[in-house]
This record gives structure tokens, C-alpha cells and sequence, in this order.
């Protein structure tokens, strides 16, 4: 029962690295395992809804370029001609899972109530196609900044209607999210930061955005929602500063306001670059302090200096992405969400199977080579051994806390201490890595 | 008993905003009242020892352009030379005080003792300048990246003599401070990062920055010393990741160690702009936290990628980092320090003067231009007013934890809320700051 | 006649400094004079018809914002209303000049020839209130990239119809500008550039832009249009490589296609700061190349990667662009043009004045300090006299070319030259100019 | 008889992709064919003398790491010590070429005659050294940055004593490549740009390098160096602005000065990246606009803003420059030259050794896939068949300056033209070159 919006009604079949038929994986191959698991089961895709079926290709200097056949999809009738598609299109992929906000799926109503009737009408249809396509909800999200009463933020606005509106649309999307077996509930801060900070008071934001957040952790647990609590960081765009900027501002804001066993974050490579970071950095960081979630695997341009939301396409980037998310035990709620979307040029039904194949046969191709780079060791065995000196008895005692200022320094001076420095071997590491990509 | 390094011996005097005279003040009359206080005992200033009397002009494309006369400086004769001219300039610039590395005042030794022997050598022969010109320590630091040990961190080394060693040395000279009355001690993360992560266990590291830092506290107050302890922070360069990247992400590590009422930030305007944040962002953002120290007021060259440490020559600029300065309180313990260095083309005697005067006046206009936007009023109470709403009852309720979010979503509906946005204002904004700078 | 749109229906009036009146200008003095020509003579402002009339407040994550009551300006009858209010607006700010693009000012039609005569029957519209109200033309251009045909380019489209679809739409915008007097045509080649070089044939595409602007240039000369051809440099957004990077890129191609002459430049800040330079450079080099030509007004935020055009607010940058423009000679077809939007916050109507108004006072000092620097001369005399070597016989004869380089090495050696560099006097210059702004 | 700098004697063999040999190569087979030529006579590696036996491992906030026997190579005898152990490390790794300044090979003299006979003695000892080991020069340049003299520029200084001393030591090290059969001669604009406007006349400075190059031009033709003349471009740093900032920059000028056809470009992956473009626009803009020449392969930190010099690790990105080299027909007299330096603390001997090796097999990997793509043929097809339309009649016509604008105005109405866009295909180009990397 296709919608004919693509040119074929078959999924699309893993034909191995030899295939030259575009519309065929060359990489992914869902039931391969690696490192005991199926590769599905280590990489969890997710199609995000907005980008593929929402986003009308327009940008700051023109308009539309998509002309879906659901557009404007004012109707409930169009969201689910959209929702057709878009259900069509996880399958014809294989996508085991898919993402949504509440603005995606559903018309705006003319009130609260009536959008969040149209949102729970929209659930029960996706639960419906959930269950016959055998797909399932990464995560589901609120959109808390498209719309004009959030043009000063959501949980940060200077009003608090505004907050409140927020909030209550929250529960709605969380329920919704719940109710449709949801893995995560992820909080992406759009305007949650300012333009100028002449007409901004942060201290006063700060504590209306640790509230808001407390009230999701509280509301979670009220309702028995199982799922991750998830913040996506971003650095800035479309204000001019977000309040959720990296990783370690999320985990500072996170501790101020006592939530860092509660939420955790969503990392998506282009936001890293943004933010002047790599997209491992803000992985390693995020295992490192307990709070890695979810990945978003979209790059941005490296010359651009907006939100360019491209598929990935280079796999040396993405397997050292996936050697860390693996090394740090990988996913466990979260998955690989392609928050990313076609080039506007890009306009044609085919454009959207090849951008999400390429993707995942990137992925798939990274996870391959970190897998390999875990199973070798040579890496991690380097690292071990660079700090293998902390083993010892004074490294022990000193990182413990067992030494004072004073007794270390007195210890460099009655053990005469000259520290000659070891080669750091950066460029034989990357050699190494370059076996494996 | 002059130098004879400067062509001039009589302190700089202030002539008056129509004085053409290059070597006099235009705008900095230390005596001057502003809210009710010396313009001196606001801005605090400070001149680095490091820029202008240690720096050669070496760039990585260049060498030396400076050619002092206490070049190389590895004598202790030398070192006292070199120290006899700073003093001469702090006392022509009527700076009330000074900061110093111990790397930039003695030559290093064979051995760690005889370093730290030069180091206490050096610190009484400063005493006696001190205590003849009157001129203050802002904060004393330790060089914990330019020798070679050093080059994979101190704290974070992997070797734990290293961190031994820079414990040592830290010991030495917050000593050295506590002796000269310095105000504040200050550390900045020189090499506290990863030039790659491929070598790098970044958990590892942050254990053992924050036993460090731990172990600094623990110092300071077993010896008593009042002063606040600073950390500085900066993006990268000299490596490619520091790890007190900016405000949010050093309020994130000490929050960690439980160090956020004992360590405050020492902020530096290039430094901002390297992290992608404008200065008025990371002031406003340290106070907020509760976390705002003192300034570095040397500026970044906008289209530059590295560290400029130029002298602050933009007006409207800096009367904006002093407004959210002066509102948050002003300096307590922290101070202006210009962390700023001549161009290497600058190699005059009389270019220090030209430079320092110059900062110096541009902080002093910003300093009263900012003294009058906060008596005349407008700007905070337009701030004021546009959170006014959290003062009624929903708002008063929703933010102190009262009400749950499925209250507020009953709320919502219940009230048929439609919360309609109100211009923010932000070209009236900046104009009205237009008229005071 | 007024629209009753905005809050007030006599012109803004010049108060002087220390008015506080929001709605008064504080600097800008028409009648004033500068250097001998009134003040609005050399400022020439214009003011833009799509940021102010057109742009909804849209960004890439949030939809209208301004809800003007001329949107959707679908028809001819709200397209009239859209320009009674703009004149309205020009006549309010005693702003001598407008700009704008076809697009702005009529509904696109079904055909080119509808979309034509439109275009024709506004124009009529404009120069009856053009003889009303004593505004004049700065420039018109042609929108070449909102409509989905010009997706891949229009001058630089792979598909000629495209081409010559953009190369018609000139024309007809080319004749109107003509005919309602307008001092200059300008060419900003939105999507003249590429999204991937996998597609792209970029000497193909060079070749296709360079007959383009030959086509423009025979055109202007068969009509006998007297206005100057403007290119306006960018370097991306929204396309990833834009052809017209910066000023110096613009020159090459000009003098690759054999236009130097024929066309200049519309220089933008926020252009040039998205390009990497400073607005002073753009200004100067286009100065010295001989293709200096107008400006577009509007700032880049220093830490936003996209374009922000926002309204000018920092005295000092602005006088430094003013310095160099004076100090070139000023504009002769040119002007200082605001190609500036509102923050999509400030949606109120006098909010479009607030933000104007703020705009020509800042131009006004920025222009007054020029002058006066000028005037007192010391900064164009201290660079004339550090080139003064020149001017000697070995010097000039090095550069008129009658000297080898073996001559010139032998020169070198037969006299033992060892020049010994001075110093660059960058601070004191620094200090110098603050003496003014 | 070797130096034992190393701690090997044999070449460095190859040994195939399954090798686990860190001191083998795993894809450079410089014999093996690759698009009917060897893969060494394609790659033409240089390996640069100055970052390799040069540079100390200073960075601007540390001193010395690399302690090489040879330093500080302030005699004749430690320059010859470094050039033996220089050459014994090109034999080591096969490299066909190497590169260096004069300011590399000897120390400086007490006067210009002394630099000039010391460059000659290094010269006639490299002329011994690579006809020993069949190495060749691929090309010689002169430091005109390093020097104090130079610190306001070499050929733009406002000293027309400066620009002597440089033109005569470009003749000399122009001389000395000629003599040791160097292919190439490239002038790198160290300090040829600003640091300020402020002191600057860049209309003079423009004169002076214009004059400079053609100097040089003339005397190549004198001597009979058949080798080609390369401007190397590069945004920024040391200084504020290059002149040379880009290649459409240096077209520009070029031009200006009538030297497009007598100077190519030597393009730099890290430069591109500084100046905001990736390394293969800056290859296929040189190669439509007829001045591409050779390349120095190191890659920019993405997140770092100054030069950061490293290795190539990148395949897919270095098989896309190789492929629009090769697509323009490849090198004649250019090379692959790694103007890379190790990270300071990679300072041990086979630091060295595993950074070319890696380098080099990263290089031939990307080799072999370009050439595999241009082979294949289905990128170059999808682009030329996208331009396919301008092969028709009116195509033709318009681009060849047969039609007026009012002429193809007239077609667009008459035909009623309405071009329907068509998919630019990113995503399935982006996915097609990953079949091949």
C-alpha cells in the first residue's frame, strides 16, 4: 500500500562493498555482527521527521524548493499523507528507529487544547504504523522555538506564560513519547539564550531553565517514563548565544541545578564544530564526566559558519567518533539519530533515499574500523601505558589526596626530581588509526 | 636613580582630554571620584611583567625585535636590571600594581631548589621596590608550560614527577605572593589540555587537575594567605584543547571538585573572543555564577586565530565589560591587569608608554562612560522590567518548585493561555548606550 | 496622508547631543557641514526596501514574526501599501535615498512578461512618490536567488534558459532604475557559486558570469544609463563558495573579463567580516585598486558565523570606514546604504526608526571624527613620511624598474647595506586616533 | 656512512597494506603504475628542509624541545652536520625531492657578502649530496620573514633599503636553485601584508611587490631557470593581513601586474583552510584560472586559527585533491611538497620517519583512488552532462557574445521560458566518490 512518492517499493537490499547500484548498502548490512552484536544493535539508526519531511528547502535567501505533495500540511488529512510517507520511507531503509517533535507530525491548533489533541490523535496513527512496520521512537521532542511566542526563548523567556506554555507542551510531547515506547526524550534549547545581553538578565534564565528542567525529571519519573532525559547542546544559532553551549557547560548547568544523574546529553558532530570542537572531543568529554547519551550524526561544513545539517561522509571521522562511543560501552538508550538534511538542490524522492543510505553505510563503515581498532588494542594499550607511572606508590598517594603542597614539594626537592619528557607519538597514532579507516 | 632605559623620569601626568601631549593621560586621573570612589581603586590596573619585560618579539614565523639591554637575562644581575626598569615603568604609569611569573623574574636554576632560591631572591629584591614606589601585587603565578618538562601539561602530565614538580613550583610562588601582600594568585592552564586525543585519557587528566587544584587550596589557607585563587581561562593555543576552554566550562570542573566557593575566574577579553564569546558574555556569565574574579583586559583581533594580546583600544567596548563589572559589584581582590604586549614592531622604550597610556584611557573613559549608564538607570530598569511577570503569583510559584508540570499544563489550558510576544528592543537598547560612550 | 503605521508624522527631528528623546537624532544634521559639503552629502544614506518592508522575521528555526499589514504583499493593492508606508518611513528619517530589488516591490508573476509589466506599473508608483516626497534612487538590482529557478545560480546556472531568465530580469530592472534615476545598478550574486565542487564546473560557471556582467555593462551603455555598476563582494551564505569572495577577488575577475573599468564595488562590512578582513580593509583596498564605489552599512556580529546584518553601533569602526572613504574622496555615485534588518524581536514600528535613526547618529560621529582626523592630519602624515625613502634616488629608481635585480644586489653588497628596521608605532597611532572618536 | 641519527640504515621498505611495520610503507610503491606513469614520477614528494632539521619545537608559549645534535647550527660545520643527516633521512624515505630557504642550510653572516658566500659553500655541498643520492631539488626559496630587518616586510617594506637587501637575496638563493637543477623557485609573502593600517599605504606596498616579482621574472629569463616562478598564498599570519591572502587574490595581482603568465601558485592545504576555503576549491580554482602549479600537502587543525603545519591523515579529503590535480592534468614542474613539522613533542629521530611515512602513504592512497574516479568516469560525466544545455544553439550564442540583453530579453518573453530546476545531486555524488576512498 505505497504512497508512489518514491520510485520503488522494495527495501533496499545490502548488495556489499562491489555494488555500484546506488539505491543498495554497500557497508550496513543490519544483521552482520561485530563485537557480538548486530550492527543494527550497535549503531540504532533513527531518521529524524522535520529535516526529510517537514523542511520545505527553503533558507535565509529563498523559499521552497521541496513542493512535497503534503504541503503545507495544514491539515490533519496532510500530516497523514506525510506520516505515510515518512513511515514508507523507515521501511525502505530499514531504519529501526525514528524521531519527531510535536510540530512535525501535527498542525498548529488554534489553542493549547487543540494541539494537543491533534498531537495525541497524531500518536495514536504513528503507534499504529509503529507496530505494522515494526519501527520504533528513538527519542520524541518538543519544538520550542518555531513558533512566534518563543521568539525570546521558551523556558527562559521574560514571560512566564510563555514558560508555561512550554511546559504544558512538554508533558503532552513526553506522554506522547511515552506512550509510543519512546527511548528518549530529548530537549533541544533552539532559543534558550539570548541576542543581546542588554535586554537579558542570565541569572534570572539560568534559574527558570534549571526549574524547567526539574520539572521534566519530576514529571518522568511521576509518569514511570523509562527513557533518558536527553539536552542536545549547541553553541549558538539561531540566537546569539545558546545557554546549552558544549558538553561541559550542559554538565555545569546540569550540577548546579542537581540533575547530573537525571539528564544526559544528545551530541551532534556539526554542533560540536560549531562550538569550535571536535565531534570525539565532545564524546570522550561526555563519557568521561557520565553523562553520554545519544548522538546526532549530522557534520557541518567546516568553512560555514551556520548549521549546515549534512549527512556524514567521511569515515575516518566517523569511526573515530564510533571507537569512542564503543569504548565507552556503547550506546545504551541512545543510537545514531541523522539529524540531517538534504542539500535544498536536493529535491527529487531518490535525493532522500541516497543521502540516508550514504549515511548509513558511513556509519557503518566506522563502526566496522573502531571495532577493529578496539579489538587490536594497540591504541588504548599506548594510552594505558602513558600513564602508567600514576601506578606507582607516589602517584597513587599524590592523586589520592594522601600528599599535601608541602610534602610533594618536598619530595622534588630531596628526590633532586628532573622529569625528562617521552615522545607524545601523535604521529605514529595517527598512522596506527589510518590501518584501520 | 633612573635607568635611563625611558626617555623620561617624571611620572605621566593627566592633562585633560584636550592634551595632544602623546606621554601624558587624556582620560585617567587616578584621584578622580566615580560612584563615590577613586577612579584608581575601580580599575584596579595592573601591568604584566611577562610582555614587557620578558617577551622578545619572537612570533613563529620571527626572532627577536626587542634587544634589551637585560637580554638574555640569565644572570641574576640581569634579572635585578630587568626588574629595576619595570619598577621605573610602573612608577612613570602610576600603575598601582604588578603581576609576575616566577619564570619571568629569576633565571631557572641547575635544580629545582635553586630555582626556587632565585625565585625567594628575586621576591625580596622586589619587596624593596615595592615598598619605595609603592606599587602593589595584584596576583604572582607560576610558568608551568614553557620549559620542556612541561610540554604534555603539568598538572595533567601523564608522568607523575611532572605534576610533582609544578606542585612544587606552585608552592614556591603562591609563597612569593603571600610574602609581596599580592591580592590574588592566578592559574592558567598553559599546556592543561591534548595536542590529540589519540594519546589522551581526558577522565585521567581532569582526576588529577582537580586534585591539583585541590591541593593548591588546601595550601592557600594552611598558610593563610587571603588572596582569591584565579583560574584563567582560554579555549586553546598553545594546545589544541585547553581544558579551561571558558567561564561555563571552568565553573563545570570546579563545581566537580567541590572547589566553586574556594577558586574564582580572572577573565581575559581575548580570550573571550578566542572561545567564540563576546567579554561581556563571560563577565556577566562569571558573575552570575558567583565566580567573577578580575580581568586580563587585552583584546583579540577579530579576524586573527591566535592569541594577539593587544592593548584595548575600542571604547564602547570596554565601557561595556566595565558596566556588567560595576554592576555585579565591582573588583574586590581582582583588578585590570593588562595581559598585553607591544606589536613586535613596537620596540621602543617609549612604545610600553604609548601602549599602557593608551589602555589606560580607554579603560578610564569606559570605566566612567559605564559609571553613568548605571547612575542615569534606564538600561538596568528596562532589564528589570521585562521579567516583571515573575513576580505575580503563577510566576512566583512556577519558579520556586510549587507548582508540578502537569499544574502548569492544567494551567495552561484551564486559562486558555496565548502568550503574545513584546518587542525586545534591542536597537533602542543600543542606542541608548550610544549616549553614554 | 499618513498609513497610520507608525506612531508619528513628523519627521525626526535633529535635538543635538544631549537630547534623551529615543526618537530625535543625537548626531545626524543634514544641513550641518563637514569639510566643506553638508553632512547629508556626504553620507548619502539610503535605506533598504526588503530588510524593513520585506522580510517577514523569519531565521532557519522560526517562522514571521513582524506580521506587517501589507504580508503577504501578494498582490498589487498590498504592494502599493507596502510602498506608501516605505516612503512614509524614508520621509520620517529625511533619508535622502532607497534601494531595491525587483522582488521587493511587486508580486512575482505567472510569466516573465507579467512579472515585467508589474514591475514597470510599480515603478511608475515609486516615482510619483520619488517627485512627492524629494527621495531619490541609490541603486536598484534585481532579485537573482529567492525563486526556486535560481537554486544552482542564475548568471552561473548550468542550464542557459536560467541564464538567460536572469539576464532579461536585469534588463528589466536596469531600465527601471534608469528611469527613476537611479545613481547606481548593483549585481550581488546571491547563488553565483556552488554548493559542492562535485557538480560544479567553476571555470565554466566564470566564464558564464563574466559574459553576464559584460552583457550588463554593453546594456547600460546602448540605454545610456549614466549610474555605476556595482558588484558586492561576499564570501558565502547562502551558497558554500560564493564567486565575489572579497574585494580582491572581485577585482581579479574583473580584470580577467575586461571590466575593471567599467564596474565597482559595493563594499558591506558585515561581508567583509564573514570574509576575514576587517571593513577598513575592504574599504582601502578597493580604494587603491580604483574600484571603490558605495557601502552597505551593516555589521556582522564578530562572533556569528552567518550573516546578521545588523544596524552599525560602534562609533570608532564606523569613523575608520569613514576615514578611508573621506580620505579617498568620498562617495561620488555611492553612499552609506543599510543593509540592515531589525533583530526579529523588534517588531514594533518604531522600532524600524529606533533602529534607523541609531544607525545615521553613529554614521554622523563615525564621519565627523573622519574629518577631523583628516583635517588635523597627523595619522595621513605619519604614513606618507614612513614611505618618504621612496622618494630617494635608489629608491625610485627600484621601483620605476630601471634598476635589475642584479643591480640591485650589487648595489647591496658594493654598499654593505644592513638596514636597521624602526619602529611601526602601532599603539601611539591607536592612541592618536582615540584622540577623535 | 650514516650519521646513526636514526636508528635505521636501510630504506624504508614497502611492504604492503597488511603490514603491521610502523617503519614500512603500507601503500607508497613508488614503482607501481598508476594511470600509465609511477606513482613516484605522480606524487613528486619534497620533503622541507626548515621544519624538519630546522625548527626547535618553540611555539609561542614554550622554548625548545627537539635538541638535535646539530643545534643552533650557528657554524658551518653544524650546517653541514644537519645537511648530512638531512639527505640521509631523504635516502631513508625514498623522497625524490627536497626543499629549503638559505636561511635553512647556513647561519647568517656579519654582512650580506658573508650570507651570500656561506649559501654558495652549502649549495656546492648539496650539489655533492644529491648527485650522490639521486635526490633533486624540487625547489629553493629565500626567509624573507625571520630577520629582524624584515619584521615591517621584505619587498612592501617602507624601507627601499629592506626591499634591496631582499631582492638581492633572492637573486642569490634564485641562483643557487638554478645551479643544484631545481624545478621550481617559490616565493613565500612572509611579511609581505600589514599589521595595522594605520602605518600602512598598501597602494605603495602594492607598487613595490608588483615591481619585485617582475624583477624576479626578468632575471629567471637572464639566467636561463627554466624552472617556474610560485607565489605561495596565505591568509594571515604572521601578519594581520597577506597580501597573497588566497589564490583568487593572488590571480588578481598577478594580472594587475602582468605576470599571469609568468607565476604560478604552490597552494597549501593549511592555507586554504585559514583563508576559509577548502584545499580543493583552492586547487580547481588555480587550475580553471590557468596558474596552478604545485602543492605543500599539510592540513590545518579545523579548530585551530593559526597554521598548525601536520602531516596529512585524511584520506578521502587527499584523494579529492589529488583528483582535481590529476583532473587537470597533473604536475609538470610542481610536487608534493610536506611543509608539515612533527607536534613539538613528537621529537624523538623516528618521529620523523613515521610522519613522512604516514604522510606519503596517506598521499599514495589518495593517488589511487583520484585515479581510480577518473578512470571510472561517472563524477566527471554527471558534471559535464549538467553543463550539457549550453552546447545548444542559444547556449552557445549567449555565451559567446552573439546575443544583446535586450536580444535574449526578448527570447525569455517571446518563448515564454520558465526553467524548472533539476537535483544537484550532492548526496549521490558525495556517495559515488565514497565508493572509491
Amino acid at each position: 500500500m505505497s504512497t508512489d512518492f518514491f520510485p520503488l517499493s522494495a527495501p533496499i537490499p545490502y548488495e556489499g562493498p562491489d555494488s555500484t547500484n546506488p539505491l543498495a548498502f554497500r557497508h550496513y548490512n543490519a544483521d552482520e555482527t561485530v563485537l557480538g552484536k548486530r550492527m543494527a544493535d550497535h549503531l540504532r539508526f533513527a531518521v529524524c521527521y522535520w529535516h526529510s519531511f517537514v523542511w520545505t528547502g527553503t533558507d535565509p535567501f529563498g523559499g521552497d524548493t521541496f513542493q512535497r505533495p503534503w504541503f503545507p500540511a495544514d491539515t490533519m488529512e496532510l500530516a497523514k499523507l506525510k506520516a505515510d510517507v515518512a513511515f514508507e520511507m523507515f521501511s525502505l531503509l530499514g531504519a529501526p528507529f525514528f524521531c519527531f517533535h510535536d510540530h512535525d507530525v501535527r498542525p498548529e491548533g488554534d489553542s493549547f487544547a487543540e494541539s494537543r489533541a491533534r498531537l495525541d490523535e497524531m500518536a495514536d496513527y504513528f503507534g499504529q504504523k509503529m507496530e505494522a512496520t515494526g519501527v520504533g521512537l528513538l527519542w520524541g521532542t518538543a519544538n520550542l522555538f518555531s513558533n512566534r511566542r518563543y521568539m525570546a526563548g521558551a523556558a527562559t523567556n521574560p514571560d512566564p506564560d510563555v514558560f508555561a506554555y512550554a511546559a504544558g507542551t512538554v508533558k503532552c510531547c513526553m506522554e506522547a513519547t511515552h506512550r509510543l515506547g519512546g527511548a528518549n526524550y530529548v530537549l533541544w534549547g533552539g532559543r534558550e539564550g539570548y541576542e543581546t545581553l542588554l535586554n537579558t538578565n542570565i541569572g534570572h534564565e539560568d534559574a527558570q531553565l534549571g526549574r524547567f528542567m526539574n520539572l521534566v525529571v519530576e514529571h518522568k519519573h511521576k509518569i514511570g517514563f523509562k527513557g533518558t532525559i536527553l539536552i542536545e547542546p549547541k553553541p549558538q544559532e539561531p540566537t546569539k548565544h545558546q545557554y546549552d553551549y558544549d558538553v561541559a557547560t550542559v554538565y555545569g548547568f546540569l550540577k548546579r541545578h542537581g540533575l547530573e544523574n537525571e539528564i544526559k546529553v544528545n551530541i551532534e558532530q556539526g554542533h560540536a564544530i560549531l562550538a569550535g570542537h571536535s565531534f570525539e572531543h565532545e564524546l570522550a568529554l561526555a563519557t568521561a564526566l557520565g553523562i553520554f547519551g545519544s548522538i546526532d550524526m549530522n557534520r557541518n561544513d567546516y568553512q560555514s559558519g551556520w548549521d549546515t545539517d549534512q549527512f556524514p561522509n567521511n569515515v575516518p571521522e566517523v569511526a573515530l567518533a564510533y571507537y569512542h562511543i564503543l569504548k565507552g560501552g556503547g550506546f545504551t538508550t541512545g543510537g545514531t539519530n541523522f539529524d540531517a538534511k538534504l542539500r535544498r538542490q536536493s529535491f527529487d524522492p531518490e535525493d532522500l533515499l541516497y543521502a540516508h543510505i550514504g549515511g548509513m553505510d558511513v556509519c557503518a563503515r566506522g563502526l566496522k574500523a573502531a571495532a577493529a581498532m578496539l579489538e587490536e588494542g594497540s591504541l588504548a594499550g599506548f594510552v594505558e601505558n602513558r600513564y602508567a607511572g600514576w601506578q606507582g606508590e607516589t602517584g597513587r598517594r599524590m592523586l589520592s589526596g594522601e600528599m599535601s603542597l608541602a610534602e610533594i614539594a618536598a619530595h622534588v626537592e630531596a628526590e633532586g626530581l628532573d622529569p625528562q619528557p617521552q615522545s607524545g607519538r601523535q604521529e605514529y597514532l595517527e598512522n596506527l588509526v589510518n590501518r584501520f579507516v
